[in-house]
C-alpha cells in the first residue's frame, strides 16, 4: 500500500456542489422501493440487495452516471464502477462510493448519500471544467447490508479479496435463491473481474447513524476507523422454582445471574480500564417467563465495541472470567457462551483524514474526529489503499435502518462539499 | 371466632389410615381428566374447574363419600360437603378438605390429597368404630386454581363471605361462558346456601409445592400461615440507540435499568431488613430485543412474598423509592408500575398447629413449621374458624402444576395419618 500524495494539489480550491441537485437525486432514488411504513406512518425504503427494487435503483443510478459522463462497468459481484478519466494514463483512480441496497425498513440516506454524492462531485468538476491527474471512480457495492444473503459488506469484501467470489455466489436468501442466480436474474452478473486493483485512495461519505454529531451540533465527522466488534450469546442455566414456596437459599435464579452480568458489563465500561469500550445487552429473555416462577434459563447477547484490539481482547477475557466466577459462586448454575461475530478494529489512513479535515476547514465547517461504530464498505477497501470516511449528521439521534432516518439538505450538501473537495485534492489537478 | 378446645381428647390415640387405599383413590381419580403430556412424556391431569372432566371427578368423589357413609350436600357455588355426624347435635363440625380442580397441565396430588385424605380419615374412624363429639365434614371447594374463571380460591372465598355469590356466578372463562351457567350445565348448582356457618376448626392436608421438606429430609410440615403476596409490573422506558454508534454517556438503556432493579431486589432480600422477604423477577423482556440495539423499553414483574405485612409494606415502599432514584438518576428514563395482585399475610391458628405437631410426634414423624408460599382454600376458611394446614413432601424440588408433581405413597400416608389424628382430636371422642 502506498500512501496517497496528499500534497498533489496544495492550493486546489474548495469545490462547492449543487446541494439542490444532490437532494433531488436522493429523493428521486428513495421512490424506488418506497413503501408506506405502518409503524411510523412515514414513507420508507425497501431495496434488499438484488431484488427487483434494488435492480431498478441500480439502473436509475447507472443512468445518472452515464448522464454525468462516467464510463460504467459491472463486475462479477454486481459491483458497479463509474469512471471519470484523469490526465495521467498510468495513475490509479481515486475511488469513492458506497451502496444502494437497504434493510427491509430503511431510509433514503444510508449508502445512497455516498454514491449520489460521488456522482454530484463529478458533475461539479465537469461544470467547473476541472480535470484531475488521477481518474475518479464512483463505486456501488453489492449487498452491503447483509440482510438478504447474511454477510454484510459482501461486494466490497469480494472486491478486496477477503471473501472468494464462489463463496459469495453460493450464498442463499431465506427462499433458497443464490446470490449468483439473483445477479443473473437482475442482469447484474457483469463481465468485469471482481478483484479491484489498488486505488490511489478511497473516500466514502456516509450518514453517521449515531448521535455524536447531533449532540456536538456539527455537520461533519472525520472518521478515524471502524471499531472492532465482538458479539456473543450467553445462556445461563439455573433451576425453575416457585416464587412463593422456594426459600431464597434454595434458588438458582438464571434471571438474576443475567441481570448481574448486565450490571457488571456496565461497570466494566465505567471503570475506564478497557479504553473506549462500548457494551450493549440488546437481547435478553428469561424462561419460562412467568411472574411466579424463578427463571430456569436466561439468554442474553453481549455486543462489545472497541477501537483497540488489545483492550477488546482484555474486555472479552475479563467478561469470561466474571462468568466463571458467577458460575463458581452459584451451585447449580451453568453458563454457556457462543461466539456470534468478531471483527478487528480497522484504522483509517491519517493522511486521508487530514485532507478531509482541511477540506472541511476550507468550507468553513466545524468538524470532529470520531469512530465508526457500524460497519462500512470502507473497512474492506482499506485493505487495498489509504482510506477514510466523511460522516454526515443525522437527526433524531441519528436513527438509521428506519423510515425516520433523516439528514437535512444542508447537512448532506456540506458532506458532499467536503467529499468533492477531498476527491479533487486526492486526485490532483490535471496537467 | 372461638378457639377450638384442643384439650377435648388429650389422650385420644394416633389414628393410622390405610395408605394403600388412599393411594389407590389418588391414582383412580387421576385417571379422570388424564392426558399424555408431550413435553414431559408423562401422564398429566387436566380438570379445569367445571369442565366435563372436573364434573366426572366430582361425581366419582361424591360416590366415595357416600360409600364412606357421608351425607353429601352441594351449595350454590358447587362446593361439596360430606358430613359425618357427631354425638353432640349442637356442636359445629370440624371441617377438612381442599379442591379437585387442576391447572391445565396438572398432577395427581394438588388438592386431591386433601379431599381424598379427608374421606380416608372418615373410613378409618368408621373401621375403628370411633364416634366424635363434633361432626366431621369433608369439603370440595370449587375453582381453587382460578385458571378457568380468573379468581383463585373462589369457592372457599364465597363460602367465607369475602366474594359475593352473584359476582362469582358472573365470572366468565375465555369462551365467555359464565361460572353460573357452567354450574348449571354440569349439575353442580346445588340447593344449599353458600355462606358457611363457622366450623369448629378447619384443617387442610396439601402437598407442599415447594422444596423445603425435601431439602430437610422430612415428610410433614406444620403450616404457620400463608405469606402475603404483592405482584407488580414495572415498565422502564429508555431510548433505542445503535450499539456501535452511540457513546455510553448518550444512552438511556432500559435493559440496564431493569437489570439494576433485579439486582437491587436481591440485595433487599439479602439485607435481612425486610424479615423473611422473597422476591422474584420471573418475567423480563426488552424491546426491540436486537443484539445491536440498546433497549428502548424493558418490562419486568416483581413477585414479593412476606409473612409480615409491615415488612411487606416497607419492602414495597423501598422498591418504589429505588425506582424513583433510578429514574431521577438517568435523564430520559421513565418508570411506570402497575399493581397486579396484593394479598395480606394470613396467620394460622397456633392451637390447631399444636394439635397437628403433636399428632405428627405421636406417629413418630419429624416435622417442621413452615409458611405456605402458595394460596390455599385454608386462607379463606381461616376467616371463619381456627385453621391450619398439614404439608406433605413433594419430590423433584416439590414441583407442582406439572405432570412431574409427585409425592410418595409413604409421604401421602404419613400426611393423612396426621390429618386423621388431628381431626379426631379436634372433634373429640363421642360421649
Amino acid at each position: 500500500m502506498t500512501r496517497p500524495d496528499t500534497t498533489t494539489a496544495p492550493n486546489a480550491g474548495a469545490l462547492t456542489v449543487n446541494g439542490d441537485r444532490l437532494w433531488r437525486s436522493l429523493m428521486d432514488l428513495a421512490e424506488t422501493g418506497a413503501y408506506d411504513d405502518g409503524r411510523t406512518g412515514l414513507r420508507g425504503v425497501n431495496r434488499l440487495a438484488l431484488t427487483d427494487a434494488d435492480a431498478a435503483g441500480r439502473r436509475k443510478v447507472i443512468g445518472w452516471m452515464e448522464q454525468a459522463g462516467l464510463a460504467v462497468r459491472v463486475d462479477a459481484m454486481g459491483n458497479i464502477y463509474g469512471r471519470r478519466e484523469g490526465t495521467d494514463a498510468s495513475a490509479a483512480p481515486v475511488l469513492t462510493g458506497s451502496h444502494l441496497d437497504s434493510v427491509a425498513t430503511g431510509g433514503a440516506f444510508d449508502g445512497c448519500l455516498g454514491v449520489l454524492g460521488g456522482i454530484e462531485a463529478v458533475r461539479t468538476l465537469d461544470e467547473h471544467g476541472i480535470t484531475t491527474r488521477h481518474p475518479i471512480e464512483v463505486a456501488v457495492f453489492t449487498e452491503e447490508e447483509g440482510v438478504r444473503f447474511g454477510t454484510d459488506m459482501l461486494g466490497s469484501a469480494v472486491a478486496a479479496g477477503r471473501i472468494p467470489l464462489d463463496h459469495a455466489h453460493a450464498l442463499t436468501d431465506r427462499e433458497g435463491r443464490t446470490l449468483g442466480a439473483e445477479l443473473a436474474r437482475t442482469g447484474f452478473a457483469g463481465p468485469e473481474g471482481v478483484r479491484l486493483s489498488p486505488p490511489h485512495a478511497y473516500v466514502e461519505c456516509h450518514i453517521e447513524q449515531g448521535p455524536v454529531l447531533a449532540d456536538a451540533g456539527l455537520d461533519i465527522g472525520v472518521v478515524t476507523g471502524v471499531q472492532g466488534i465482538s458479539w456473543q450469546e450467553i445462556t445461563l442455566h439455573g433451576r425453575a422454582a416457585h416464587a412463593g414456596t422456594t426459600p431464597t437459599r434454595l434458588r438458582v435464579d438464571a434471571g438474576l445471574a443475567a441481570a448481574r452480568t448486565v450490571v457488571h458489563l456496565r461497570s466494566m465500561v465505567d471503570s475506564g480500564a478497557y479504553g473506549d469500550l462500548r457494551a450493549t445487552v440488546g437481547h435478553l429473555t428469561v424462561h419460562p417467563d412467568l411472574t411466579n416462577i424463578v427463571p430456569a434459563r436466561a439468554e442474553l447477547t453481549v455486543d462489545l465495541r472497541n477501537p483497540d484490539d488489545t483492550h477488546m481482547a482484555r474486555a472479552e477475557a475479563d467478561l469470561a472470567a466474571s462468568l466463571r466466577t458467577l458460575e463458581a459462586g452459584t451451585t447449580g448454575l451453568t453458563v454457556a457462551t457462543r461466539r456470534m461475530a468478531r471483527t478487528a478494529y480497522v484504522p483509517f489512513d491519517e493522511g486521508v483524514q487530514h485532507v478531509i479535515a482541511r477540506a472541511a476547514d476550507d468550507h468553513g465547517l466545524e468538524h470532529i474526529s470520531l469512530l465508526s461504530g457500524a460497519g462500512h464498505d470502507a473497512q474492506e477497501i482499506a485493505a487495498l489503499c489509504p482510506t477514510a470516511m466523511i460522516f454526515v449528521r443525522g437527526e433524531y439521534d441519528g436513527i438509521s435502518h428506519n423510515p425516520r432516518e433523516y439528514s437535512t439538505p444542508e447537512a448532506c450538501a456540506h458532506g458532499v462539499d467536503v467529499l468533492a473537495t477531498t476527491l479533487l485534492r486526492l486526485a490532483g489537478h490535471g496537467r
